[in-house]
C-alpha cells in the first residue's frame, strides 16, 4: 500500500509536507486556491503528476471562492485564478494540462447553476486524482515486463507515489515488477539540491520493503562501470513530440552514463506529461531556483558568502538516449514522433 | 598569493581545518605523529599532495618522539610509526610515496647521531612541502598552454592550494592561465558528499578573484550540453602505469560526459601521484567512508534512519577518457604507458 500524498475529505485538501520527509510526517490542510499555489511553488508537493492533481484541487477551490452572476463573469475570474496556479512552476506540463482540463469542464458545464458547477469541478479534481493512481498501475503493468528478474535498477529523483496521485510512475513500474514476483534492488540517486532521492524515494521504498541503497548523484557512473546497474528508470516533467524528456536536473547525465555502459534507460510517464505542441526539448522552459538550495543545507552553510551559483531544476534528455517511454497506453520505442502521436489519438 | 594549508614553525605543524571552511578559518597545531595521522584520517587535511606533506611532517614528529640506542632500534620504531600514518587512507599514493621517501632518507643517514638524524628528517619534510609548491607552479606553466583564452573550465573536487603544499595541481594550471593573462571562468562541481568543490574550491578561487560558479555535481552534463564548458581539469589521487586515474568520486562521470560532448579532459598531478608499480586502475584500493557523510549534512538528516548507503570516496577514470596528463616534468598524451615511464626516468 503505497502512500497517497494528496487526500481530499470534507472540503479539505490534505498534503504531506514533502520538504520535511523523512524526518517528520506532517500533513497540511488546504482550503483555498492561493495556498495551494504556494504549496506547489514552495514544493510542499512536487512531482509532475502530483502537481497536476494539486492544481486541479486548487482550481476546484477557486471555483468555490468565486461569486459570479453569470458564466462569463465566473469564467473570467476562474481563468485569473488558474493563471495564479499556472505561474507557480514552469517546467512540468501536467500543471497546465490539469488546469486546461478544469477550464474545459467549466466551459462544458456553463449552463449549470454556480453550486452545481462548483460540484462538477470538484468531482473532476477527484477524478483526476483517482485516475492518476489507476494510470500508474496500468503503466506499471506495461513497464515491468522490461525488467529482468534479479535486477538492480537505478532511479533519479522521486517518481514515486509521493510524486503522483499514488503508486508512482518510475517507482510504479518497480512496484509492479516486485508484485510480479521479481527480485528488484533499487539504487536511489540522492538528487541534489532538493534530495528527492535520499529523502523521498528511500523513504517510500523502505515503507514498502523494497530494497534500496542511497548513493550520491556522482556515484552512478562508478556503479555502472562496476556492472552493478541493469537498467535505469526515471519519470518525466514534460515529453515533447519527438520524445525529448525534461526531468529533474541530473537525468541527462544519467542517460549519457547509461548509453556509455550499454544500459537501457527507461522513462515512465502518463499521457498527461506528453506535450505534442512542442517539437523538441529546446522549447521546454527550464526553471531556475534559489541559489540557497545549493549553498545551504538546513542551517549549514556549504559555499562561501556571495558565491555565484547556477541552479537549474531540470534538464532535457534527447530522445536518442531513451530506450523506451512507458505510458498507460503502452510502451513506445524508437520512432517516438509517430509512436507518441499514435498513442495520443 | 594562494593559501598554504600546512605550515611549520618552531616545532609546530599548523594545518587549516578544511572541514570547517568556508564558514570558519581555524588553524590547528600538531606536535606528534599520532595526531597528524588522525588529522589525515578525519580530513582536517585532504588532497593527495597535501596528505603527502602532512605525512612527512608526521614522520618527522615520529623521529623526534623515538628514543633508540642504535639505528636498528630506531628504524624498527620509525617503521611502526610510518605504518600508523600509512593506515589512515588507502587511495592517494602520495601518502605512501612521502613515507617511503622519509624511510629512505633515514636509512641513507643511519650513521648520524639521533639528534642529527631527527634534524635531517625534519629538513626532508620541509623540502617535500617546499618542493610541492614549486612543482605545482611548474605544472601550471606546462598545463596552462592547453587552455584557450576566454575559457570556461569545469573542475571537480578541490585540487587547489588547499589540496597541496600550495598553488594547486588542477587549480594551479588555472592560476597559471590567469597569470598568463587568459580570461578564465571556473565551474566548480560541489562534490558530494564532502563538498570540497562548494566549500574549498569556491573559497580559494574567490580569495584569488578568479570567477567561479558553484553547481551541483548532477548539473555538469546539462552545462556541457549547452556548450558552456570548454575544458575539464581535475587532480588525481593515484595514476597507474597505463594512465588510469583514481580521483574523487564523480570524476569518472565527468570524464564520460566530457567524451560525449567532445570536451578535453585534463588531469594535473605531480610525479609523486604516479604509481608505476600498478598496471592499471583495477589494482587501486578504493576507500569507502562512513554512510553518515551521505545521510546527514551537519545536524540535518537527509535519508531515512537505517537506509542502506554506498559511499566510495574515489573512482577510476580509464586512460582512454583522459586527453592529457600534466606533470611538473611535462605533458603526456596518448601513449601513457611509454610516456609516463619516460617522464619517471
Amino acid at each position: 500500500m503505497s502512500i497517497k500524498p494528496i487526500e481530499f475529505e470534507n472540503g479539505v485538501c490534505r498534503m504531506i509536507d514533502q520538504r520535511l520527509l523523512p524526518a517528520q510526517e506532517v500533513w497540511l490542510d488546504y482550503r483555498d486556491y492561493r495556498s495551494v499555489a504556494e504549496a506547489i511553488q514552495t514544493m510542499v508537493v512536487r512531482g509532475a503528476p502530483a502537481i497536476g492533481v494539486a492544481a486541479a484541487f486548487g482550481a476546484a477551490f477557486a471555483a468555490a471562492e468565486i461569486e459570479a452572476e453569470d458564466f462569463a463573469m465566473f469564467e473570467s475570474q476562474f481563468e485569473e485564478c488558474c493563471a495564479v496556479l499556472a505561474a507557480t512552476r514552469p517546467t512540468a506540463v501536467n500543471l497546465f494540462w490539469a488546469l486546461d482540463r478544469m477550464k474545459s469542464v467549466a466551459k462544458a458545464n456553463q449552463k449549470l447553476s454556480l453550486p452545481d458547477l462548483r460540484q462538477v469541478l470538484l468531482d473532476e479534481a477527484l477524478t483526476i486524482a483517482e485516475d492518476d493512481d489507476q494510470i500508474n498501475r496500468t503503466m506499471g503493468a506495461h513497464g515491468q515486463v522490461l525488467f529482468p528478474d534479479k535486477a538492480n535498477i537505478l532511479t533519479h529523483c522521486n517518481a514515486g507515489a509521493l510524486a503522483t496521485g499514488g503508486y508512482g510512475t518510475a517507482l510504479g513500474v518497480i512496484r509492479a515488477a516486485v508484485e510480479a514476483g521479481k527480485q528488484i534492488e533499487v539504487f536511489a540517486d540522492e538528487t541534489r539540491p532538493f534530495w528527492q532521492g535520499a529523502r523521498l524515494t528511500a523513504w517510500e521504498l523502505m515503507q514498502d520493503d523494497i530494497p534500496v541503497t542511497v548513493i550520491c548523484d556522482n556515484m552512478a557512473g562508478y556503479l555502472m562501470q562496476q556492472g552493478r546497474v541493469d537498467a535505469v528508470i526515471v519519470g518525466a516533467d514534460r515529453i515533447t513530440a519527438n520524445g525529448d524528456v525534461a526531468n529533474k536536473i541530473g537525468t541527462y547525465t544519467v542517460a549519457v552514463l547509461a548509453k556509455e555502459h550499454g544500459i537501457p534507460f527507461y522513462v515512465a510517464a502518463p499521457m498527461s506529461t506528453i506535450d505534442l505542441s512542442l517539437t523538441d526539448g529546446s522549447q521546454i522552459p527550464i526553471e531556475e531556483r534559489d541559489p540557497r538550495e545549493v549553498t545551504h543545507c538546513g542551517d549549514t552553510q556549504l559555499a562561501p558568502d556571495g558565491v555565484k551559483v547556477y541552479n537549474p531544476a531540470f534538464d532535457v534528455t534527447p530522445s536518442h538516449l531513451v530506450t523506451a517511454i512507458i505510458t498507460e497506453r503502452g510502451v513506445v520505442q524508437g520512432d517516438y514522433l509517430n509512436g507518441l502521436k499514435a498513442l495520443a489519438q
